[in-house]
């Protein structure tokens, strides 16, 4: 067996591992050596993988090639396991923030982010105008208390537009299922409300769409499949839908996604890929691509998403808007897609960090239902008057780590950082955190396991004809762990919580990249079979892991473009329940940013006349 | 992939299983087919299972065949996995408890919960003086104040009788480590502060022996194995060995035990087969045989062991002692060997409840220091001063489960129960409790993968040779399951929560017999090999599940004898953190059966003057 003879590594005890910039620690960047496969080899591929004895050889081979055996499986842990990343919730005693508790009605919630708001966050540090803006909800709710458009009007060309971009020559794949009929009910309510001076929101008549792996009435919950909503049917919305609901916001579809949320392109062969405002031929990211896509062109000030490996951040980035990931535990779960039960979290895609707070305040507060042994965290919100009051921030900065991206990326982000230190005077610290390329392979070994574990029930009913050929490739890989594995990789769960712990001794919050390459071309080969791209993909999952696996608040901010003109995000990876740090934080990188924020090939101003 | 192919059971939702004595839910008792195996056929089939091949085709044979694919690998639950029976702590609103905080010192807390005990608690309920009773913790103190036997005395009685019993013709097998010098130093220290009068506690000068799984300066911690010792060196005393120090108790040796845990039998291939102490031919029961059998021969009034699956209560019954395993997280488990994370518990084997209640009122009151998000439980102790003033309470019996043991057992538990009732009123709820085999096997999956990830480190390092042949079974099979299993087992472990709360709006507790089976012999082909008994141990490990898997308190009481003059014990089992009541139940009980106590065949009396 296996588990007599074959090697693994030895860790030290976390005590002794060095996290300053001077540390022997090795930072390992996956060596991937799979190439890009897509069309027949992918189907080929799969073939194999299926077939019982050849699958079995070939995922061994897999597996020890991906290092997932020395790091993980045989690896020697002194931690016992951690199994679920829900952090004790301690009072925040940061600065400036205004705590509101956890029994406030959602419309209550928003009302008071929007007191912490400052005046304006749209002028740029120097004073200057932006070349170009999205529209923001509160503008949205100017336009209708001011009468110069009525929800209705926006809805009318919220529709035409989703029609336009979803035919040829465009073909974004923007939605999987949007109906007209219900979007204007909503809206005519709205518009009425407006007219009887009751709107209930500044949410109110603003359109927001979701991830189709959230449930949402009147559509079925598909999760980017063709058969999952005819052994799950959906019944009812969302928690987090139903709160955005009761605020006034009209729920405007669902957007596409990667299917399954088992990949990273939003290449998706049943309902196209979702492709990239900035450029129609490059992908928008995933797995939440449409959600982010959406916002990115305009249709939306803010979509929802869900984010079990990076999938809000990742497209967020590479679409450029903004995208935040709350602490594991902050937003419900329930009417999400049981996909994984302890890495996947709800987050929020928008124009500016200022829609995605409100949005964050609308859904905030509730605790998975199954997290019974911990109490629920209040919520605290930034006092936002002005960003110059917090002071002193410390960023950790792991340089190999930081720079191990394309230049263009690189370079913008590290100007990013410069901008924070000339401007706030914000210190970066180097460090040193190690095991980032172990904490993946826990964080693939026990999503996969979890994802495979809530699927069989469904897929051994399922014609494989139904899935997609490069998921049908990871659904093998999924089930291919041992419990020991599983085990293991929740021991290196408890072990980098506590590294993390370490660091954030260090220093306020991590700063990262949000990816390390910006949106690639979307190839004709894929666009039916899917592709295996696992260099492209480990380069955009880079910088994800810790707020998944660990369960972190993490926000990713359009910080510049490359030399294409693809967006480049920053993230800021918080302390367990440190959102209002992290949107004080964004508020003031957007500050510095958003003079120069450029407009998409694709974008729709649905609050100006034609 | 059997993942697309093969068929599981579905579960119902909780909320309509019926638990009501008419419901339709079948009882399923383990058909277990495999014979017993013992000597040659044992290495046989340990080689089989080792080879990859035959060992990956026998393994899947053996795992259908016990129901584990069809209950558990395969099934389809609705439940989410809770992967650490930690409850949420409640306050008690218990009848008749003291809360004393959870800041005391072991010595306050002992003192503490002497004050809530009755005046005697060995007069039986008539007022007869019992025929045979054992020396209880308070008659050692009473018998040290007065000075008609001094510790050091006791020391040598209790020196000289382990070498009796440990050569032939007993070899009773009680102990893997004692030292007489250490003994004699603890003794003649104790002796002192008699002599100075000032004892620390009650335990002052009372021995106490501890499972050879718990650390104990200055033996190694073998686990019942030749060599886990020299990976795992023993520095310091385990928690619960240092709060039975600081009150005195002079820690007597390491007691004897089945290899590693992994059996329940107490046949150990190293250290010799801890024999019955009621008939030297039987077993003692496992895994902490050493810890039962001493007890019961007198050699101490109490001892600790660790109940992973029935450990504790299961030897105590058969050596007609009380065996009380606590809430898991009540005890620290810090400087157990780990043999398991989620599922183990230090437990009590002691002569009477009064003593089980002293020595856990010294050990308990401290978490695991990995379950951070759960807040310290406070101590409750009940006031014992009349056990009649605890009225109606409620015991739950499932009767085709309570009555699938030994015809003696049958009818010496039931009896049991009418005493109950004509002493106390106390009613008996007929009640449903399903799927017990899909949660022992759910349990059984768990325990083997995590002793599995636990041990392998250290096997590989290992030649199989130093192993027994019957734990060189156990260990192929613990290391056979896969990550999906081991998140099916987690999921059942939730649903079983679920039901089991459900059980206990019913009813106060669980009332069963503590082992199907009374001790059963041992065979001379099994000394070497040990032996494979499926038949038996299920039997013996029948009732014990719930205590371990799903975290609940339990105690057993020995409750009288079969036609061979073997022990016979009930089982309690209460609601989480419902200690204080378990014990107020206990000593009800013991009142109604002290006075027809046998004694063993094997006894010393530590007290008296030869």
């Amino acid at each position: 067996m296996g588990l007599f003879t074959t090697e693994g590594v030895v860790y030290k005890p976390v005590k002794d591992v060095d996290l300053g910039p001077t540390s022997d620690e090795v930072y390992l960047s996956p060596d991937v050596k799979a190439p890009r496969v897509a069309g027949f080899l992918v189907k080929l591929f799969a073939w194999f993988l299926e077939s019982r004895i050849f699958g079995t050889i070939l995922l061994y081979v897999l597996k020890k090639d991906n290092l997932i055996h020395k790091l993980v499986s045989f690896a020697e842990f002194e931690e016992p396991p951690l199994y679920v990343p829900l952090h004790p919730f301690e009072d925040g005693n940061e600065q400036e923030v205004k705590c509101i508790g956890s029994d406030l009605s959602p419309t209550e919630q928003v009302k008071e982010a929007i007191d912490c708001l400052p005046l304006t966050s749209k002028t740029s540090s120097d004073g200057t105008k932006p070349s170009f803006q999205r529209w923001t909800i509160l503008e949205y709710s100017k336009a209708y208390l001011s009468g110069e458009v009525t929800p209705l009007k926006v809805a009318k060309r919220f529709i035409a537009a989703v029609r336009e971009s979803s035919n040829p020559p465009l073909s974004m794949s923007f939605f999987i299922n949007y109906n007209d009929e219900d979007i204007l009910r909503q809206a005519t309510e709205s518009t009425l409300r407006y007219q009887q001076g009751n709107p209930i929101s500044v949410l109110d008549g603003v359109p927001i769409a979701i991830k189709d792996e959230i449930d949402c009435t009147p559509y079925p919950t598909t999760g980017g499949t063709k058969w999952l909503h005819k052994f799950r049917p959906c019944t009812d919305d969302a928690c987090c839908v139903k709160h955005l609901r009761s605020c006034g916001a009209i729920i405007v579809g669902k957007t596409n996604m990667h299917e399954l949320g088992a990949g990273t392109s939003g290449i998706n062969p049943h309902y196209g890929a979702t492709r990239n405002p900035y450029d129609t031929n490059k992908i928008s990211g995933g797995s939440s691509s449409g959600s982010a896509a959406v916002v990115s062109a305009g249709l939306c000030p803010a979509a929802l998403g869900v984010d079990g490996g990076g999938s809000v951040r990742m497209p967020a980035a590479l679409c450029g808007t903004v995208g935040f990931k709350p602490t594991f535990g902050r937003v419900s779960h329930s009417g999400v897609l049981p996909l994984n039960w302890t890495v996947g979290m709800v987050g929020i895609l928008a124009g500016t960090i200022e829609d995605a707070y409100i949005v964050y305040a609308a859904i905030s507060g509730q605790l998975p239902s199954h997290q019974s042994t911990t109490s629920l965290p209040k919520v605290y919100f930034p006092l936002l008057k002005s960003t110059k009051s917090i002071s002193n921030i410390k960023l950790a900065k792991y340089g190999e780590w930081f720079n191990d991206c394309s230049d263009d990326i690189q370079k913008c982000c590290s100007h990013a950082l410069e901008k924070l230190h000339e401007c706030y005077g914000w210190e970066t610290v180097e460090v040193t955190i190690p095991e980032i390329e172990a904490m993946r392979l826990a964080h693939y070994l026990t999503i996969g396991s979890e994802c495979s574990s809530l699927l069989s029930s469904h897929l051994k009913k399922l014609n494989m004809a139904e899935l997609g050929w490069d998921v049908r490739v990871a659904l093998c890989v999924y089930g291919a762990f041992n419990s020991k594995e599983y085990l293991n990789a929740q021991r290196m769960r408890n072990r980098q919580m506590q590294l993390h712990k370490n660091i954030f001794a260090k220093a306020d919050v991590i700063v990262t990249p949000t990816t390390g390459v910006t949106a690639y071309p979307i190839m004709d080969d894929a666009l039916e079979s899917g592709e295996l791209d696992y260099i492209n993909g480990a380069a955009l999952i880079r910088y994800q892991i810790a707020g998944n696996f660990l369960g972190l608040p993490a926000v990713t901010l359009p910080v510049g473009y490359d030399k294409l003109g693809l967006p480049i995000g920053l993230q800021f990876i918080g302390k367990p329940w440190s959102e209002p740090m992290l949107i004080h934080i964004a508020f003031a990188m957007q500050e510095l940013c958003i003079s120069d924020c450029r407009k998409p090939k694709v974008f729709y101003d649905l609050l100006k006349d034609d």
